[in-house]
């Protein structure tokens, strides 16, 4: 089959941007791909997908996860979190220029462009840079016109309802 | 933590709704939730998701995924179908009263409702009679309104651009 990597964007203020990125996970490493998500605002370090893929990893070691340490953005520690999405921004580099990853999942990464840590043409050139074959997928709401210009899949995760609205507090394994 | 549980529907003409639902698997799996995917439509037998979750259930039979054997409609099949999707609404009565699980996922059972297999009233008795802390998702396109009016979440994912627009095949492992 001719292989095509895609450049994949899920974006929009609804829940799902990053499970549905997790979800591509699951498929593409059960179908054999070699899977890296890059998360680029920290997350809860003992979250049920760190758990989860824990598992899969222990069985094959081709689905890896890394974060990329950028926190909420304050006034206080803009200049410090700068610096950190630049460090984040060259790992994001290497890794694409590996070879090691048939499908690597930038997630939130554009929250830390919709808060100024790094610039479109940062953003593009991950995508310039790409062995052709690698599948890209970038999450987070404020995509980027540029990004969604260049991007062969883009789905929006629109806000309906939550459940917030009734005044029911977030669900442990469900929400977070 | 209080625990509640919640009515979730991914719906919209967009990817990403049995996808997203299969990353919240992920996440509850990894929460030590137990979790049941129900699919009212015929997947592949050897698709990727398939292979994971299997990996995920040999080290901890806490996941399931059953295939409600729904096939495609046509005029030639629909009373067979509807049969079947009788079968398929009492397997998911069963599983929802069971206790066994803290999460099943309906995937595609918008579908059954869309094509006529299923109505309403069905649909909505799986809310009324599970227990108060079982998490249901419904997945699929075209959300009953009454769904949509008791849920909690509701996600539309939206298709902003679609790879086949610009004449690419269908990519193994991430589509599919």
């Amino acid at each position: 089959m001719e292989r095509h990597g895609l450049i994949i964007v899920h974006t929009g203020d609804g829940k799902g941007k990053t499970t549905a990125a997790l979800g591509l996970a699951l498929r593409a490493f059960g179908a054999g791909l070699r899977v890296l998500i890059l998360q680029f605002i920290k997350g809860k370090k003992d979250s049920g997908e760190l758990k989860a893929l824990e598992v899969l990893k222990n069985f094959s070691p081709t689905i890896e996860i890394k974060q990329c340490g950028l926190g909420f953005i304050t006034k206080e520690n803009f200049a410090e979190q700068k610096k950190s999405a630049r460090s984040a921004i060259e790992l994001a580099q290497k890794e694409i220029l590996s070879g090691d990853w048939d499908l690597i999942i930038l997630d939130e990464i554009n929250y830390a462009v919709k808060f100024g840590l790094l610039d479109a043409p940062e953003i593009l050139s991950l995508i310039e840079i790409r062995p052709p074959e690698l599948h890209l997928v970038f999450t987070g709401r404020d995509a980027l016109p540029e990004l969604i210009e260049v991007a062969d899949l883009v789905t929006e995760m629109k806000l309906i309802k939550h459940p917030f609205q009734k005044g029911i507090v977030a669900q442990s394994g469900i929400e977070f």
